[in-house]
């Protein structure tokens, strides 16, 4: 199934909002940590999958990139990146990861923050990304943590009476497949997969795992946003870098 | 700190018994999922960490292993274990892995079952098998899943009024380090790591992840022991296989 969540109007313009608050889960959380694991990009040939506004791939761009392709199956988000982004070597592609027929093994680098939930075959992705990616090709990309995803659409954080937090709910955690929430709009869709599920899909399609992320906030972070102080008891994200080593 | 719970007599005693009935999270999940990622032992040299009574080095002596040493802390265990297994190839240790003097890359696999969370030092520990292991040589592992080391020594299953199982608890999940359970007896020290914490300690000692298993009970095991039925909603065990690339 591919879901278009960023096409429903309503969901668009108040994801918008969202991120256009400095202080977000991405800015203090996800992207300062992603970052950390992004190889060389100058001279590179990339693909970001799921590239939203286009902010990422036009970095690369900044940062010498060849080409950079970005890909996203919202119509809002690819009009969106083409508007605030047009420069040399970088192009938008309103396409679904199902879509994809770069699969020679021309890409340096495949990236993609916090897409892959949204996306039903994993192992269809994580093929296509193998075939894809070039030898010592890198994959980085985040996602939603299993633990997390786990018994989405459920209550998560159980609170006492007097509404403090006692613990983080964890349930279901072996039932991969859709879940359902109401995150800015009801009932957008999402997948939930086990860690291992994760990590044996890169491995068998020959991406060799280079680093796991599990993202800690900051102080600063956790002072400019308080409610991250809750990702010490149960981390959000996951992070992970991968290298092609054959086919 | 090197925890010696199994040379505690009532503990002893009690985890005899335990492990003697023939449906036991042991037998019915964590050994039958260990053993489909066991290597070739043929002529093997293996070094089994936590040996316990000595089942398993046993087992590669059967298979054809040129050697096998089983170290463990416990003094029980090793006096158990000797008293059970006494073969040619088969050598027992009573001793800490902190203690492990074999660290010329002589080793062609080292197991280890449901014993790294009672280690405070992984690091050291993973640094340890690195050097003892050959190139190409295997690790095998099982250990506490971190979701379920996370918040140990809590409440961990919360149940309604009714008794009814609601989730399970997870908290606490980036705070690595000392975990106490009453597991038998009262006060028995573990130690949580987080599955990054695992995965980057194997990566950056040269050890490639080659399969991770978050064990699910098959339906036979759990008609025979119902309380299994729970390892769907949590995972209890994680077991990772590794292999020695570079020092």
């Amino acid at each position: 199934m591919k879901q278009n969540i960023y096409d429903n109007n309503t969901f668009f313009e108040k994801y918008k909002e969202l991120r256009a608050r400095k202080n977000n889960y991405n800015n203090l959380l996800e992207q300062p940590n992603f970052f950390t694991l992004i190889p060389t990009v100058k001279n590179k040939v990339i693909l970001d999958i799921g590239c939203g506004m286009g902010d990422f791939a036009a970095y690369c761009i900044s940062q010498g990139a060849k080409h950079v392709t970005g890909i996203d199956i919202s119509s809002n988000m690819i009009a969106n990146a083409k508007k605030r982004h047009n420069y040399e070597g970088l192009t938008f592609e309103q396409a679904a990861f199902e879509d994809l027929t770069i699969l020679d093994g021309t890409i340096d680098f495949v990236s993609s923050s916090l897409a892959f939930h949204y996306i039903a075959d994993f192992q269809l992705l994580v093929k296509k990304i193998s075939m894809a990616l070039c030898e010592e090709g890198i994959l980085l990309f985040s996602l939603e943590h299993p633990i997390v995803t786990a018994n989405k659409g459920n209550e998560s954080w159980i609170t006492n009476e007097e509404g403090n937090l006692l613990h983080f709910a964890v349930d279901n955690y072996q039932n991969e497949g859709l879940r359902t929430q109401n995150w800015i709009v009801d009932n957008v869709i999402m997948y939930h997969r086990t860690m291992s599920t994760i990590l044996n899909t890169l491995i068998e399609n020959g991406l060799q795992i280079e680093k796991v992320i599990e993202p800690i906030p900051t102080k600063e972070a956790v002072s400019n946003l308080p409610s991250l102080h809750k990702e010490i008891r149960r981390p959000s994200f996951l992070i992970i870098r991968a290298k092609k080593v054959k086919n």
